[in-house]
C-alpha cells in the first residue's frame, strides 16, 4: 500500500431512469465513486468540497471506505448538484441541470499530511486547478488526470501543460478523439501517449471496454459482460479508482501491474453499473471484487 | 485437418472509398473472403456460383488457397455484383446496387465427394437454401450459420428451423438484437445461445471485437488494434473463415479450441481490413497470421 490522493467533485445527484423512477440527491461526483472503488484495494486521501447540506451519512460512507478526509472541505453553501436523465439504452443521458454551489469556488488545498502523496488522480476539473494540486506536492508522484470536452475545447493551453506534467491519463473515446484530432481510436490513443510522453494512457469505451497504451504497445480489453445495466453513472470514475488503487497498492506501474489494474478497474466499474448510484459497490466486498477481476482475467484469456 | 465446407456468395464488388477512389469488379462475396482466410489454417471445399464473366485469375486465387472447387458452378450469366460506398469513418457504408445475376437462381448442390464434410459454414443466404445444404450431408457435421436482417424479418420460421439444425452461429450485433429482441448484447447473445441450444454463438461488434457464448459462459474479446482501416469489406466473413478453419484443423470445438479460434479469427479479420478487397490477405502468409494471433493472445492477457 502507498499513499493515493484523489481530487475531484463530490455531488448530490438526481438521476431519472428510463423507467421514470427518480433517485433524488444520491451521493455522486468523481471523488465519491473513486473513493468507493479504490477502497477495495487501497484507501484514499480526499480533497474535495461539499456544502453544509451534505448528509452526514454520506460522509460516514467515505469513512467506512477508510478514506482520509483531512482534505474534505465542508463550507457554507450548497453541495454541487447534477441532474440527469438516462435514455432507454442507458448509453446516452441528458444533463438536465448543474448547480455548482460550493464547487464553483473550490480551491483544492492539500493538507500538509497529503503533500507526500505518491499516487495522485486528478479527476475532471479546470486544468488550472488540477495543476494547482501538483504544485503543492513534493517528490515525484505518479499523477494521472482525466478531463472533459469543455476543457479540451476552451482551456487547451492549460490542459496541454497539465497533461505534460502527468505520468498517465484516463479518458473516454470522445475525449481522446477531441484531444488528438484522430478519428481512429488506436491512432488517437497512441498519438496522445506519444505527444505528451505519458507512461500510459487509458482510453475507455464504456460497454466496449477500452485500451491501454504504454511504451510496449496497445493493450485492448473488452468490458465485463453484464446482462443488465442498472445505472452507469460513475462507472468511469470507478474504473479510475480501481486502476489507480491497484498501482498504489503495488507501488509501481510496470506492464504487469498495469494489466492487473485494467482487470481490477473493469471489475469494479462493472460492479458499479449493477446498482443505482453506490448501491452495488456498497454491497460488494473486496473478496467479491477480486473474484470478479480474476474471473475477467480468465474469461478474456485466449491462450 | 478435416473437411471444411463453405457455401455462400462469390461476387464482383465495386467499392467506392471515402477518398473517392473506386475499385471496380474486385473479388468479393462471403465465400471468397472465407476461402482466403480459412486457407491459413485449413483448406476449404467450396459450393458457390459464378457467371462466365468471372475472371479466371480470381479462380486461380482460390486454387492458390488450395480450395477444392469441385462444387464451384460456372454458369451462363453474370456473376453476382455488389456496389458499395464507404462513409468517412469506414464503419458505415451504403449499398448502391445489387445485381444478383446467377446467384438469383443458385442451387447449392454438393458434389458426392463433399457429402462427408465434418465442418460446414453456411454463409448468409436464404435459410431454405442453407437447410438444403444440410439435407445433402451425411453424418453429424458441425454446422455454423450466418444470416442477415432481411431473413430475420421475412423468413423467420425457416431461419428458426435452420438455427436449430446448426451447432453454432456467427452473427453481428444488429442481427443478434433482431433475432433475440434484446437490446443488451450480452443478453441477446446468451438468449440466442440458449433458445436454439447452440454449442456456441459468436456475436461480432466490428471494431469493438465481440463475444463468444458457450455453456461455460461468455468470452468477451476486443478487436485487434488497427491504426488504419483500408477496407472492412469481408472482415466478418474472414472472421468466420479463421474461426471455422481453426475448429476444422483441431477437429474439435471444445472451450480451448474456441478461444484459439477467436484469436485466429481476429488476426485474419484484422489483416483483411488492412488492404482493399483481398489485397492484404493475399500478401500475408500463414506464419504472419499465426504470429498476429499469438500477439493478440499476449496483448489481451491481463493475468
Amino acid at each position: 500500500m502507498s499513499s493515493l490522493l484523489v481530487v475531484g467533485s463530490i455531488a448530490l445527484d438526481t438521476v431519472k431512469m428510463p423507467s421514470g423512477k427518480v433517485y433524488k440527491d444520491i451521493p455522486g461526483g468523481s471523488c465519491t465513486y473513486f473513493i468507493h472503488s479504490a477502497s477495495f484495494f487501497n484507501p484514499v486521501r480526499v480533497v474535495g468540497v461539499v456544502g453544509k447540506d451534505f448528509p452526514e451519512k454520506y460522509v460516514n460512507g467515505f469513512k467506512k471506505c477508510k478514506a482520509n478526509l483531512d482534505g474534505l472541505q465542508i463550507t457554507d453553501g450548497q453541495t454541487f448538484r447534477w441532474h440527469g436523465t438516462y435514455h432507454k439504452d442507458m448509453n446516452n443521458r441528458d444533463t438536465d441541470a448543474l448547480h455548482f454551489g460550493v464547487l464553483g469556488t473550490f480551491d483544492p488545498i492539500l493538507p500538509q499530511s497529503y503533500r507526500d502523496s505518491e499516487f495522485i488522480f486528478l479527476a475532471c476539473s479546470q486544468p488550472e486547478l488540477q495543476m494547482k494540486v501538483l504544485d503543492q506536492v513534493k517528490g515525484k508522484p505518479l499523477a494521472v488526470c482525466d478531463t472533459i470536452e469543455i476543457y479540451i475545447k476552451e482551456s487547451r493551453p492549460a490542459l496541454d501543460k497539465l497533461i505534460r506534467r502527468c505520468q498517465g491519463m484516463i479518458v473516454n473515446d470522445a475525449e481522446a478523439r477531441l484531444i488528438s484530432g484522430e478519428d481512429n481510436l488506436v491512432k488517437a490513443a497512441t498519438a496522445i501517449h506519444k505527444k505528451y510522453r505519458l507512461q500510459f494512457l487509458v482510453l475507455k469505451k464504456g460497454e466496449h471496454g477500452g485500451m491501454a497504451v504504454t511504451k510496449d504497445g496497445v493493450v485492448p480489453f473488452p468490458a465485463y459482460p453484464l446482462e443488465k445495466i442498472a445505472d452507469p453513472t460513475g462507472a468511469g470514475d470507478c474504473f479510475a479508482g480501481g486502476f489507480m488503487a491497484t498501482l498504489a497498492k503495488a507501488k509501481k506501474a510496470d506492464a504487469k501491474t498495469l494489466r492487473a489494474a485494467v482487470a481490477n478497474a473493469t471489475a469494479v466499474a462493472s460492479c458499479c453499473c449493477e446498482g443505482v448510484g453506490l448501491a452495488a459497490l456498497a454491497k460488494a466486498d473486496a473478496a467479491q471484487i477480486r473474484a470478479r477481476a480474476k474471473a475477467f482475467i480468465t474469461m478474456t484469456n485466449l491462450g
